[in-house]
């Protein structure tokens, strides 16, 4: 039985704060970005990253102009120790990017995180203690002056050790964990403790972090906690305050984007929110939020395929269809309605001036999308629909986002003529996406698979035979480097599905792939007695449709 | 190419409101909820509900305790004007539930719209246009004072019909779309002349709902749009001010939160957030907010698996694995402090005493689930795991949530024994999740499929030998509605899986169910030649781990 009862539950936290600024305050410029993928976000998931995956990470990370990257707890976890060793030796930090390592408030533990980090050019080094009343009192059974020399003490321990490395530019930062469930005149307490051990200057600043651990309020409340500290604590000119919200509930990203209005310079956050719980603050959706009200990110948002292809494969956790800005969905329009505006709209907006297109917050082709107008085949019979009748007469599942696409293409046909029958929707579906004579036409291949897959490809292109070698996990991958290696395209799997049809001797296979080719999504599709023949020739059907666009494009 | 460049877009709206009011309250109830699921939410699938699933969402929102329920456009899709026609006249609208539809201001639409309601008892009949510039300059080629007209119009219309069916109590709804990026004066103008026509008094009040029909500000500016309307309105207590919030920003839930200090009294949205694009306002998540700061949300939530199995089989949209209060992923601390931490408050909470658990915001089984405290097995090898090891040994694909119990169980035995290899892992799998010999032992079944499948199961239950027989669509939704048909248990099935191991004759299937018995969750296993014995066994070990149970919770 469940226990449903609001009545064990307390009100949230009030702050009170007679002289409220924030809500007159806009965001004129994006904040500092931290991103905690490769600590928070990865303590938080089933399966632990991979060192191949962290580095993955790493590199995404850096590509898009992430400046403040937390590593990992070095002295809490050998595959984190091991991590930011090879990050060092391997000299793999860009001289604008700081590598940030997170440690409690223990002697054993900091001297160990130092030692971690030894020879790095520049670093941050995170320091934590708990301070709300229910981990004072049940968790580490002190009061609150034990707690607040719990922090300076940590905070002696880090200047101590810190001092042994004079040839590092270190960082010091300090978080008061449970920062939202704490009494806000005691987090500053502590925080002026910790502050007075390490002297900050402002020219040498610290960063004081506050968490959302858990979130437990309004996003208002969170504002008011970090104007009320920042209008009372000390030495305002010598920290770098900094958030770090969880979305709890479901405020994560309000909660970051009003701090700032309070006075937060710097943003901890994940990229898609990955991170304890129910995540952490996604960077992506609050720099997109900035990017749209036009203001600089200061991060490369505009290949967000390359970011969901590696963060779900590096978390193993997909991308809801509907995540702001760049889920599967939130290009598309359904409702007529809609679509009459859009529509208009587009046909009114003018290259050079300001983008105000109906129901569209932004261009989607800023971010490699395009806009999909859908109109529903059989609408009028409800369970209708071209997925549905090619799922009942065909056997096909369609990946959603082929879905989208033949939709619109079998809308396009039934205005020029009329009715479309299940036979039609399938033929159109074969013209369409499975294009495999040509530009590049396959004429065989051969694969060596032995744990590494080795792929040697011969094609005919414009009249021309040529071999293609490449190599990678898998056969998919190890076309898509040949691919690359070959053409100089930058080529990215989004989505592959495959799925058997027929029974026995009959069966077939049928691939669909979805790739990212320079920035643009395009699928393909293939049908073939054999897997692995079938997925070959459906990425060989999403390049013969790229080239194609762009013959469109180049005639036009 | 994409065109990444922050300027073209201009800066958010931003209200002027010099006596800004809402940063001082807090909520003190639960707000009315309007579901506009099978609107709002059903216009923005790929494949619109089929009119079986459009029951079960009606059926599920009554029965969650939701009064207002917007069921659709009838006057646009035929599916909905028949629905509306068979709620009505198949008597499916309880006494103190309020239909709703949706309707543009255009007079043949307002005609049928009210042809598709004769002799319902009560009605909502929300009547909508766009009034923001764009709309107005581009998809309209109308002035203010045009708009306005228009809206009265509309308004007028929506009286006049109302009177021909004397005998319905009529509620008038009227939404400015588009509102967020209409000026705030403007907003109250056209609202004005649509209420000088209605004429609402505090006895007969009309609902003015105010959408976030696009996201394109923080929730604080939402918020001074909503107490500026509700400030300088006339008629304020004549008027049931509602808001409708979408999630472009990702700040839907916060900004319905914060219009509810600001003013607003109802608020419309949608369970799990299924919505246009990004999706609308997640009820869910509000009202398990308000719940877990001691407010009665007025709905009951307390089976969120009930929820998540109805709405994502009626949308085709899985729910995240970190969505706010019922994802898979938000009761599990992988962190050793965190659950050292939990651990120790939960020794510590009383019975009767106000909740405070570290990093758990409620009581886990408030909502039917258990807190998961998940060790990593072999953590310090990075790429390791149960769930790797299993799938390496043995190829066994388990689901996350089988991933996550199977880790304690090998986790509790590690601490015991020390070091637990892969054999002793499948061993722990075997006889944890495969739990086939009692207290209910399946003898045999026979299924008949026919479309619709009928099944009789011989169990040995305590010794003694019975038939049960069932049906439904598909074999496990049969055995399940034999089983509840015999025990009396409310059960539903969370989540299936299966998968084939081994090759040709060899090949063995595997079948992993998580159910939900009475309000909590169980998982189980089987292996077999044949899939459909897997998945019928798979049923039977969870209803076995179930009452294996509740036998220790009587003998503890």
């Amino acid at each position: 039985m469940t226990s449903f009862d609001h009545r064990k539950y307390r009100p949230g936290p009030v702050v009170r704060l007679p002289n409220r600024q924030w809500p007159d305050r806009v965001v004129e410029r994006a904040p500092r970005w931290a991103s905690v993928d490769l600590r928070d976000g990865n303590q938080a998931l089933i399966e632990p990253m991979s060192v191949a995956q962290k580095r993955r990470m790493w590199a995404l990370l850096v590509d898009l102009g992430i400046k403040e990257i937390e590593v990992g707890f070095p002295a809490a976890s050998q595959p984190d120790y091991d991590f930011v060793r090879w990050l060092i030796e391997a000299g793999q930090i860009p001289a604008d990017v700081t590598v940030q390592v997170l440690v409690q408030a223990r002697e054993d533990l900091i001297v160990r995180t130092f030692e971690a980090l030894r020879d790095v050019e520049r670093a941050i080094v995170h320091v934590y203690n708990s301070t709300s009343p229910v981990q004072r009192d049940w968790v580490f059974g002190q009061d609150r002056d034990g707690i607040r020399a719990l922090a300076a003490r940590g905070a002696e321990l880090v200047r101590r050790e810190a001092a042994k490395y004079p040839g590092v530019e270190w960082t010091f930062q300090y978080s008061p964990e449970s920062f939202t469930a704490t009494e806000p005149d005691y987090a500053v307490e502590v925080c002026e403790a910790v502050m007075a051990v390490w002297e900050p200057t402002p020219e040498r600043p610290c960063i004081i972090n506050l968490p959302a651990t858990v979130e437990v309020a309004s996003p208002n409340v969170f504002a008011d906690q970090i104007e009320y500290f920042a209008t009372r604590v000390s030495r305002r000119d010598c920290l770098i305050l900094s958030v770090h919200t969880h979305n709890d509930r479901g405020g994560a990203v309000a909660a970051a984007e009003l701090a700032l209005l309070a006075g937060a310079d710097r943003v901890e956050g994940t990229l898609l929110g990955n991170g304890e719980r129910t995540g952490n603050m996604d960077i992506v959706t609050l720099a997109m939020n900035l990017y749209s009200q036009g203001i600089d990110p200061g991060i490369d948002l505009s290949r967000p395929d390359e970011i969901i292809q590696i963060v779900t494969e590096c978390t193993d956790i997909q991308l809801h269809p509907r995540h702001p800005w760049i889920g599967e969905l939130v290009y598309t329009a359904f409702s007529g309605s809609h679509q009459d505006a859009i529509g208009k709209c587009l046909s009114r907006q003018g290259r050079g001036s300001p983008w105000q297109v109906a129901y569209l917050p932004i261009d989607p082709r800023d971010v490699g999308r395009t806009y999909d107008a859908v109109i529903r085949v059989n609408s009028q019979s409800g369970k209708g629909g071209v997925a549905f009748v090619l799922e009942r007469e065909r056997g096909l599942t369609l990946p959603r986002w082929l879905q989208v696409e033949l939709a619109q293409i079998v809308q396009a046909e039934s205005e020029r003529g009329g009715e479309v029958n299940a036979m039609r929707i399938y033929d159109l579906f074969r013209e369409h996406f499975v294009v495999d004579q040509g530009p590049v036409r396959l004429l065989g291949y051969g694969l060596v698979r032995n744990g590494h897959d080795v792929i040697e490809a011969r094609i005919a292109e414009a009249g021309i035979e040529r071999t293609l070698h490449g190599e990678g996990d898998g056969a998919i991958a190890a076309l898509i480097d040949a691919w690359t290696r070959h053409s100089g395209q930058r080529v990215g799997v989004v989505d592959y599905r495959e799925q058997a049809i027929g029974e026995g001797t009959d069966a077939e296979a049928v691939a669909y792939v979805l790739l990212n080719v320079d920035g643009q999504r395009v699928a393909g599709a293939a049908i073939d007695q054999d897997t692995v023949s079938a997925s070959v020739k459906a990425v060989f059907s999403a390049i013969n449709r790229v080239a194609a666009t762009a013959e469109m494009a180049d005639v036009a």
